[in-house]
């Protein structure tokens, strides 16, 4: 991943903390990757018809978690306020996704793996979210501090 | 678009309106080509350097406007928490980007036409949130009511 | 759909056939959202553990469908290498998701509209492909046709 | 990225070389990564309007990497004609878009960074596509070692 560099070679000002960025960014991406892999390894094991929730789960964390990276990697923060209904619509998809793989992981290793990144990507969304500015505060400021153009 | 025939020929019970939700997947279908198609072309104007703003915009709205679509197409509604989650995220970022493409829309005929799908997403999304569960019951009851398998 | 006015408000030039390009792209955003629908109603019927192949081909399609409406909503034909070598692997998608819908269609409602989603992209795609310039002349001219910037 | 623990765990068997497989999904990841933030970065240089046909590109190939991943990581190589046709088509857009950053690369150190990311994925997928089964044999031969189910 380039992410790092990237964040660092980025010619304009990055509101968020750029450690805490880059991390979700990548847990984010590993996630979604995880999510697609899982639902179709559950799609090829003997017991797939119980396992329907789980691939489901996984579908939708995987396309939650890839806009979330994509969102995050234009990083420019000039909404808070998107930046922060993506990042809790991606913490609710990893803990759902985690909850349902989690019923599997004894049973099923690419569960356990994947119940670990969701857990993962959860923490690290939670933890860029918990230094974004206030929720009251999040609408104006940023879209005051970044005019048009 | 085959939304509502696919909805028709759904094998299981939908908890969700089914009018209210196709109104939603077209809507967000729109918007997502809407907004790609106006970010490539702000992205030939003249004032390309006034538009930078409803560019990021456009693309945020054309991913998340995508992963909503998809989120709702799965519409077994397992989880509440996170078609709320997602949905909300949605109606955030049509409205951010209907005020960018609002601010061009007077000399930009696409940024017009952008904002109105935009709005209208958002408009979608709002009527299909207001009849989900309330916060307070979303989480467990459907979960409860979907046994895993 | 807003496909139509956004290309009519496209402010530079396009140089593939609007109406053509118009078709191709709804197709392929009527054909990924009956996928990921088709998808999620396979999981949900009884005999899902015969149904994983089109699951899967569905997923396939879904993604590859979605980002070939991306690419020709973008519809700048600077390299008509890529369009061309994108559209075609629609085709494919389309067709190899086609036969497998098909084999269900007889049970499964939704595989027949999913079915006919596909087998409408592909020859709106292949209409597109057939007017895009020959391949030996394709990947040059565009490119010189447009300069940077 | 657990995409290697993801292959080892993976319950049937897989038709490609793993390690090649997870070398493109990987690379397939981080270009698209790469290209998101590079198009954002250049929205955010003050020569944005010499930077046009870069960020269409970077765009592009963002989506047509994703959708690569994703395919790959849905290794089950049912169908060798899709997984050709998307990894040419990912080939094509990591080249476009290389040849399109590297012209940047010298006054913008994002487009240096997105260039070499563009190229290991070119790489990486070419390698993958070398070890498919040739075009002549591809489409009949792992449908009929993969029946239906």
């Amino acid at each position: 991943m380039h992410t790092t560099t990237m964040l660092e070679q980025y010619p304009a000002e990055i509101t968020m903390d750029r450690e805490l960025l880059a991390r979700a960014i990548d847990a984010a991406v590993a996630c979604s990757q995880a999510c697609t892999a899982c639902a179709d390894a559950c799609l090829s094991e003997p017991d797939v018809a119980q396992t329907t929730r789980c691939i489901r789960d996984d579908l939708d964390c995987a396309d939650v978690c890839a806009t979330t990276s994509r969102v995050l990697s234009r990083h420019t923060g000039y909404d808070a306020r998107l930046t922060r209904a993506v990042v809790q619509a991606c913490i609710q998809a990893c803990g759902t996704c985690a909850d349902s793989c989690g019923e599997h992981r004894d049973h099923h290793p690419h569960c356990a793996t994947c119940e670990q990144a969701c857990r993962d990507c959860a923490a690290a969304c939670k933890a860029l979210l918990a230094q974004l500015v206030p929720e009251g505060d999040g609408g104006g400021s940023p879209q005051a501090a970044a005019p048009q153009g």
